[in-house]
């Protein structure tokens, strides 16, 4: 068996799992394959079936796609030189899918100034970084969080704020409009599962909500997102499939139809900018990144 | 103990409850003292004593004031005539009280057509007799409940409806936006706490954003509000003060604050009709109502 | 066969027709029944033998209702004095009905600035009128018409002005938007077929979308409408049934369906005012004026 | 007589139409000029000839300032170098041009998914094929036609499709918002004439007001158009000069002023995105397309 | 010389002058009038004399017209009963006029919570006396005012409020904008030039400009004006003749035309409330006010 | 004294100032160094130097990272010709900060078309050449130019323009919403303070109101800034931090505080296009041109 048919036995088996650690596995069995030799055909073929153990996590082809975008630039070297190269800048995508966290903290609590009151919705490692590094900046910040029926993320989120030594105020989630409001928020921070090309935002259900809230009150909307979370494959963020889950989760009451979706779609004009490791950037241009990251082909 | 004083301390210890309950009492207690030969002076004094009982609940002043207003009216008639002619004018209200819950029903049950998918927020008698009568009517009617944490009145709605036989969807509040859109949504009712003379609506925490949601996709927002609830003293929703519940309702969380507002601010431009026991009409109109039952004095 | 009998039979077979004709017949007829002696009971039987004869068209029952509402303000009266007062009072509505146009024209032509460019669509009595009236009163005006498809109403509407001394452009229906821009139209000026409780315009198909540019290009909206045309049972525009007409006016092409509705709805947030024959209102004050002239019942 | 003089002829005569044509017409001249043995100077000579055959076709300009814009990237090279680089360059142009349809028709019906209805406006191949593509895939899809005064050429749009086998429904211009809303049609389509450097579409008269109506409506706009319809000279659609044609194509009313402009302006915030050859991209991206296929310069 | 030409003289040699003095003038001459035994004709021909002295001042035809209009409610009265009834209504309304402006004041201060910020543009008694009674009534407000070029009437408010004890701000009136986000004013106050019958607001030029940033603000802007100052003859600000006051007022530069208008039109839709002598109302109530103070008949 | 030296402290003095100027000279002095033979960590550290010279002015820092920027493109060359082609480079940059104005002057003026009303506020050298450019080419265009409180640069302006042989009108800044609407302005132009990185616009106090209103009233906002303008480290317009200028400037009136705001922020959705000397580009696309001229880095 092979390394690149145990990473995607690793992927598809979710002994591997979250965005960033899906992409890193994936890349590194590529990188190793071409170590070991592989031309671009043996390269694509490793490709296809690392993406096939996980179709729906949008950071695996991302990542294997670029990989092999990498490799194609070298195709015209002399194998070694081939393999040399190849290696290298694979080695340097890595290096950024490593440090992509730091970098989006980093950027993101520049746009937090002293004094403000920020606000989130439900469970996000890279927007509680970001919350984190402005605190470590020694910046005086409050979160607003909200609580995100029907699992409570957001308890988790206050939870661990609070520990950091931020001042955290939980509400429900119907109190969003309301609070922002009389607490005068100064940003929302949202993280993100996908964006698609024209720059709309699919993440956890209620978002879409509050970004409408915020709109309203002339409060930035900031989404924070690696751009292995840019789908180049993904037009609207309106015919992007929601799953649902199960109904027992919020409630089992007889002749009660009850559904759960799990995320919905904020349209990219109610997004301000969207942090990425390569920089904070408007949503209009989630297309130039797609383009710069996959090149015009990706997006036929 | 006169019956005013009966009247109002059962309105103070909550013996009597609800705001079309405490109007009829105060109505009653007043048409009595009318009956028993009291004066207009006499009716202000005790009327005062009333609204002393519960001065947070708005149907009590107004139901006060309206009796005091119809006596007014009265004020030059000979002391026999004035008081055939006032409890006559008081009994009148007082019908117009005790029917006013199915006048709502029958008119907003007309605003419902055969086949439409509506949408309510927490639980409400008032809105629930609408729906009820529609599907009495023949309609095929669904709705689309959502659970209103932190105490889930919403289960409560979905529950009852489902037992009436109405087909009922129930989803997290969170959720509001998305479904309005995937299940095409016709119409949002709402019942009320409170209407401001400008037409905005006080009423369950989440309320406001639904209304925003609702806004966005060109589904009409319909209030179902006695005459009652409008209150002359407020002119503005987003100068009513809210009031904040146990924290405990939501979570305990040590370090972190928590905030349980009651209500949220419905701003009139985001309601499309109100539906009152005296006819269907536009929020700019809460402010005629309001002059054409209380007079021009009621809110200088 | 009694004069009721024979009216209503002239309204059905549609010797009778046009909204004010069809509500001055109606009138009539009950004037001349009390003249006969008919008391309230006999009226209100009248009523609904006449409101019978054609339910669609809006004008009659609101002609005979109001007849009904004028006869039961003098319930109280003696027999004689009830017959008298009646009669008058039916009288003086009478006139106002036959004079209703003039005065709209007048009210209308007010609304016009010397120089000024005003549009219209489709074909409407009322706004010729008020034009007409404009360029009698000297004022140097330009007309923007549109064609009106499928029956090209609008190439009439051309005519006859053009026939009268008005300076005319008509263009096709598609072109509203940029020549309105372009010749910078000052005001928009519609007819109506109904107006809803809620300032809701329902006329000819094509306004609501020259509402939308009017508004984008921040234009008014004008609407020509006699309180005849108001409908006190509709409530929204948008829950109107629109009428589709005969497909082949349109084309006839085998393998494709044609639809052809003959009217469209102006949400009341496009239409600036309404002028009638009481004076200009904005569409928010169509409840007022129902309530005005039918009471509190006839929105119940 | 030169090749570049007999190709310059036939577009002048309009032997040679249609915006890809002339395009390729004009490569093909240039690109044998190559082979031929002409320099760069020779080359920009015989470019400006070609351009000066139809200033006003946006792809003629567009195509021999793509080709100059290839051969100066090769000017370095030795002549031979030269001549093989830039032949091989315009032919891959030339490839791109030929396939660009069919790669539009590939990428916009991947935007429709199945069940969806779909609208269009006038006559545009280009959407057509995108149509029959999304049917030739299986999708179950309707499309709504408006017939396009006054040539009516969205009566062939409708024949063909339903020759085709897709279900079609026709309308009159004027009924394009109603029906919009009461087919709850999923997407607008629209061809281009040009597409301006801030993503202005320049369209059949009477695109803006659809685009008005889906805005409204919150229904995506669509804008299928190959590059060579990007115009870098033209910043604002409200600065072009919109032609107008023949009033009798409309009606002959005496004393009647009749006025047909061909195309109208539709703004970009009123497009979701625009369907090219090289992908799908919102409107404000049509800079950096004209950046990225013309350079700073042709900005400047 | 009757006392009704000495008035009517007054008026016009400006003698007297103010929107209420010239109101009260008028109706205490009608009055006195009556009094001496004039009968309608008289008095109708006597109004006529009157509004004639200052056609430009909107509240002199209002108070004339109203006097009339009271008077033709006693016109079946026998002459001593007419005389008696008719000087009684007369002397009601200049008891409403002179107390008008403190019931503004005091309904105007109540719309002021306790800490908030409220702003002002120019100078008005009647928003001056709204503060000086909200800081009265012992809340800690602060005033941002804009100085109102050319005249600088605004360095008077600042100056009168400041002695008062109010905390002030002064700012150039480009820094309105600006300043309001920063200091997070909570309302506007306006006073009026003249309320038009669709709610628009003509005042001081400048304030049209501040409506449109509170309303991209979020906040409410209120207009203080008495009845007065509505006009029952000017429908749309857009089509009232704005004065246009000396250049020099401005600046004297060379070859520079210097336009110096004195109003502009605030449109209705950026308007919250108006707070009236009798009460506070949405614009669109505007038309309500007119027809319940001067009939139908004066808006035909 | 090293150049470095002597330029930072004419810098620091200002006897060096105005944005291209010290960009000039920052450039000129780097491009010595190089010259001296230099390497890219000396250069580095003399950039910091400069920099260091006059923190607040964004022109200083872009010439000298964008220096660095190209020297760093040459790092990986031998010595002599890392100076050399680095001479060259940092001698392209300068050729293009001379001729920046002239080029903006006639891209700027090619979005005036014969016969159009321009608006401009305050006094830009930039804009002023625009509109000399236009008039040059034979336009006949008209200015509308705001006086600027509180030091009246807008006089300065008039008077220009005026010598110039333009026809100009000047108002008061509180004046610019009314007179655009009633002199049907075309397009309004700025010039910039700064550019962020969202397309923000910091610019003369009062700009961000004009451009409210420009928006409400359908009119283009062109704004005319140099790329060196463009402030890659500031995100949003709205945490700028503003000067606040000497309050005598505007008054001296006891007790009242008086603030003097130097500029304000005008969002990106309120701005049309950019003029730059690369060309004209949508603000969104601010975010590529920083990108594109400084990297991705610069961004982090």
């Amino acid at each position: 068996m092979s390394d690149v048919d145990v990473v995607a036995e690793s992927i598809e088996s979710m002994k591997v799992r979250g965005a960033r650690d899906i992409a890193i596995a994936a890349a590194e069995a590529l990188r190793d394959l071409v170590k070991e030799g592989a031309n671009l055909t043996e390269l694509k073929i490793a490709g296809e079936k690392l993406k096939a153990a996980r179709p729906s996590a949008i950071s695996l082809p991302n990542a294997v796609d670029y990989c092999i975008y990498l490799s194609e630039g070298n195709e015209v070297m002399p194998p070694e030189q081939f393999k040399e190269k190849t290696v290298s800048d694979i080695e340097s995508y890595l290096t950024e899918l490593n440090t992509s966290l730091e970098r989006i903290a980093k950027v993101g609590a520049e746009l937090i100034k002293d004094g403000e009151t920020v606000m989130t919705h439900c469970q996000s490692d890279t927007v509680a970084s970001i919350f984190r590094k402005a605190y470590d900046d020694g910046k005086k910040i409050k979160v607003l969080a909200t609580e995100a029926r029907p699992r409570h993320q957001g308890h988790l989120t206050a939870k661990i704020l609070a520990e950091y030594g931020i001042p955290v105020t939980l509400i429900i989630d119907s109190a969003a409009h309301y609070m922002m409001k009389k607490l005068r928020v100064d940003k929302v921070f949202f993280g993100a599962d996908t964006v698609t090309v024209d720059g709309d935002l699919v993440n956890k259900i209620g978002s879409s909500q509050i970004a409408l809230a915020a709109k309203h009150l002339d409060i930035p909307v900031l989404v924070a997102a690696e751009s292995l979370k840019f789908n180049p494959r993904s037009i609207f963020g309106r015919d992007v499939e929601i799953e649902m889950r199960d109904p027992k989760e919020v409630a089992e009451i007889p002749g009660v139809e009850i559904l759960n979706p799990a995320f919905d779609v904020t349209e990219s004009e109610y997004i301000d900018m969207i942090i990425t490791e390569d920089g904070v950037m408007p949503p209009a241009a989630a297309y130039s990144l797609l383009r710069e990251k996959y090149g015009w082909e990706i997006l036929k």
